[in-house]
């Protein structure tokens, strides 16, 4: 793949209209960037053109604390805005692991492990600045909690993947940091276990805050890498936020429908110190797991079904990998119906990319045909481009694709993801 | 107005995609019709054409009650839809005050009184099924709970007030009914004090279910219409969902903040019938205030702003709406920072009309300095058509009519709303 012909070092939305301008002009594709922790290629100057890099956009415009909003640039990171907010008592929880920016996360509608109480970027961003195909500034949004006032933009550019304009301002939800934070562990004999544990909290409403469910290979690799004694066993981590009563409550319903699939006894992080260190084991999975077969290349798959599907789509996946003989590991955001295996793939043998692609394309239509998702958080990018079709069908994909040449007549944003062309 | 040439009384998608076709053939507008209970002129036939009512479309499709989901047909109204789940413990929050259609509800992007802990049509909506303006069919969204595939048209069709296409099926989230549901009133020495008190518990974080503002003349209208005793006084109308525990705790902390702002003791709705009375009132507030001057005509203003705003925005308007010497009637959804003022005129006298539609413009004028939305739930309509330019600026409204005129080239879907032409 070629580098882009040009990078802007985009310093505000000035110098990124006056970039989008002559590209439009001259019909040059434009690929924003921010810090370049997409998963799906979506960053790649496929058709050549220029890649926007709002890295150094990264200024917390303002914050509304009595509002529970905040305005930040788009090359802001979320670790970064929580830093700069902290002495708010309030914080942004959406966390897709890595530390990406807002404006890439709102590009991709990303989601992580919070999202099963938070809700995602589409819940949780309430309105936007962008440079439009042409050039033009325009607002979406207000910073009103709700509106009917017409069509919804904020909506349309989230997740639309850079290919109808470039973000150049994010106005956020925040939320006050609960007076408790707790988070356990518990082990299982089994993934199903622990996905039929997961399954039943949330059927309750259980307002749990984080479910994570990692497998035992996982564990071990987890265990390796962070150097942590973790039970090697299928295991939820889980965070709960509220009240101290509350969150004692939310932790005993849990535990009890737990023991009831044959669940372990929660191990609790002792101190805040201790939680981080889990939450940074379990965002370093996918390096654990990259560290297990060295130089592998991974595959990683994003699929998200109805949470009465995901026993069925989970161990199905399992099976099946298993069966390939390729290194792989699943981890999941369960609570959401939402989970990742990552392949690892040794790159001198291309027979594992293949069986790998297959097993990812099973995956998918086995997620279809379950009421779910080809893709949870990651979008579609270049990777899952022909699963859209499979999805919504092709009558709901040209209505896309109407509104991609309508907003975008000479296909300069973002050309050749989401759509083929 | 004239009506519109002829009805369909669609009962099937097929039914609808039947009128459509003709209609996109011959460039004839068609109205989509739920119930009726639209506030801002959407079913009016202001260029003529057919009129698509959905009310026999009245089926609940399918309840998934393992998932929280359910698909119903557009006919299908709020209240229809928890008496028939009813036995599955869960409920559809999402309650207008009207008994509206959830097809219709899903157009207007609506909210109402639970939308301070549940969210609006916005966040509920799964999935829509929608005949478009060609006269085909297509699904938008997945049953999973999140998803990252594409662009969001779910969303777009959410709150687009049938501009775009026909809603034929809708598959909303659905909530477990909550283990304890206790309403209380509290009365304040002024609007003033109930509006901070208000914010002060939202700032908290306080997941209360409901807290609706009601002033004193709409008590003693609500007194006199639903025979009830409440006292004269500005009031907070609360609900408050949960474990018991939880419950207690989250009152005890409003009563807290009330008590800080003068409030009295809350007084308890103490059966679930007492609850409905008050919840029943509260809901025919605007028709106890049209009884309080017979034969009058209403016109409602719909603004939203960010919490901290709250009490600016709604006290100059009280100010300037008693100066007025016009009869009115504040109500509001008030943790979401909406409110709702009634003027209540005299179609006999014309000037009445010219001083209500004045209050309003400086109502929403005042709402969009303080960053807030001309429409929280009612949509733009016939009658608010001017605002959308003013809040997000001629570049954002010419976006919506480029997607417009993208997916509806003719001009036929209910035209003449949102954009004058």
């Amino acid at each position: 793949m070629p580098p882009p012909a040009a990078v802007v070092f985009a310093e505000s939305t000035a110098d990124v209209a006056d970039a989008v301008r002559p590209a439009s002009q001259y019909a040059t594709p434009v690929i924003p960037f921010g810090v370049g922790s997409s998963l799906e290629g979506h960053l790649l100057a496929v058709q050549g053109g220029i890649s926007i890099d709002v890295s150094r956009m990264n200024k917390v415009v303002s914050v509304n604390a009595e509002d529970l909003t905040v305005t930040v640039q788009p090359g802001v990171t979320r670790k970064q805005l929580n830093d700069e907010i902290r002495s708010t008592g309030l914080f942004f929880p959406i966390d897709p692991g890595a530390d990406a920016s807002l404006g890439g996360m709102s590009a991709t509608r990303a989601s992580g492990t919070n999202a099963v109480r938070y809700g995602t970027m589409r819940e949780n961003v309430l309105g936007l600045e962008v440079v439009t195909a042409s050039g033009e500034t325009i607002r979406t949004g207000t910073r009103a909690k709700k509106s009917s006032a017409g069509y919804d933009l904020t909506r349309l550019f989230v997740g639309s993947e850079g290919t109808l304009g470039v973000i150049t301002e994010v106005t956020l939800r925040l939320y006050p940091i609960p007076e408790a934070i707790s988070a356990a562990i518990c082990s299982f004999p089994s993934i199903e276990a622990a996905v039929r544990t997961t399954i039943r909290v949330i059927q309750l409403g259980v307002p749990i805050a984080r479910v994570e469910l990692i497998d035992t290979n996982t564990v071990r690799m987890v265990n390796a890498h962070s150097k942590l004694g973790l039970r090697e066993e299928p295991m939820l981590l889980m965070e709960f936020h509220g009240s101290p009563a509350g969150v004692k409550e939310q932790a005993e319903t849990v535990q009890e429908i737990a023991s009831e699939f044959g669940g372990n006894a929660f191990e609790w992080a002792a101190t805040p110190e201790e939680r981080t260190r889990l939450w940074t084991a379990r965002h370093n999975a996918y390096f654990a797991a990259v560290q297990s077969r060295p130089g592998c290349k991974v595959i990683s798959t994003d699929t998200c079904v109805p949470i009465s599907r995901l026993a069925d789509c989970l161990l199905d996946s399992v099976a099946e990998a298993d069966a390939s003989g390729i290194p792989y590991f699943p981890v999941g955001h369960v609570g959401d119906g939402n989970f990742h295996f990552g392949y690892l793939l040794d790159p001198n043998l291309p027979e594992e990319r293949v069986t790998a692609e297959a097993l990812n394309h099973k995956l998918v239509s086995r997620a279809l045909a379950l009421e779910g998702t080809c893709t949870g958080e990651h979008g579609v990018g270049l990777h899952k481009m022909g699963f859209p079709v499979d999805e919504a069908g092709a009558g709901a994909v040209e209505m896309m694709r109407t509104i991609k040449r309508a907003l975008d007549p000479k296909n300069i944003m973002n050309p050749g993801k989401i759509f083929a062309i």
